[in-house]
């Protein structure tokens, strides 16, 4: 069982450090730009992307999510709504805060922790359906995060 | 161990549907488009995709590949090197049929199965690395498709 979450770890922090690298290469001005023309701009895909990371924290039973607003901003806005987005400079340092936070709460997890359900499922429904744990959220949140710096390597 | 299988599986199966149904989608004008201005297109992207999971059937000892030329057309080779590319109604069927052999090699698999090694790792490395099993590589591959379907959707 260790075996499995460490494949699954290791492609998320794979990921993670995989976005950084791009990320530390492009400079504001670039992020600025849009992935594709009238596409999603980078800014926005860092920012939805930190927002996505950030409620990680609650559903994975951790801590409260630190950017409240970020959730209306970046989830349930698209980009150029009008909505008002942080500083390049702030997103880039949310982004880096968050999955920080993240990679401290996953290492003090004990294997069996890692099989337990998370936050928005309830308790019936976690026993008839017993993959809905938190393993199951970082898989899915790595997927999610390589779809977007898919779009993000555009940039380049 | 069963369980972390069934999510690894299903993420990718998931990942599968997901560029199915935007394929299906799409016409075989929109994926002879390029995904942004003067990058990859999207049939070049079919075929990459078709020729990396064409060689998982021999990485994950199940059955030699079946398109020998892809390598060296959607691999080694960018997009745009002149290189002659096979028909989009062929890489369609033929993206169809590799996830298909693939999918009827998975389901034959036991739980310990998925613990094996690759072809492409020896018995002393496996030893020392056990995570460099085949479930890595579905893992993995997951992560890459879902790279690419990322790109894919921009073409929508």
């Amino acid at each position: 069982m260790e075996l499995v979450i460490k494949i699954i770890l290791d492609n998320w922090y794979n990921t993670i450090n995989q976005t950084n690298k791009l990320l530390d290469a492009l400079t504001d001005e670039q992020l600025m730009k849009d992935v594709a023309p009238g596409r999603n701009s980078g800014v926005y895909l860092l920012g939805h992307l930190t927002a996505v990371h950030d409620l990680m924290l609650p559903l994975l039973g951790f801590e409260e999510r630190a950017h409240h607003d970020f959730l209306e901003i970046f989830i349930k806005s698209p980009d150029k709504s009008g909505q008002q987005m942080p500083s390049v400079a702030d997103l880039r340092a949310a982004w880096t805060a968050t999955n920080a936070k993240l990679e401290k709460h996953f290492k003090s997890l004990q294997p069996a922790d890692w099989l337990m359900k998370h936050t928005s499922v309830s308790v019936e429904d976690f026993a008839k359906e017993p993959h809905r744990n938190r393993l199951n959220v970082v898989l899915g949140r790595t997927t999610h995060l390589s779809n977007h710096l898919g779009q993000l390597l555009l940039l380049k």
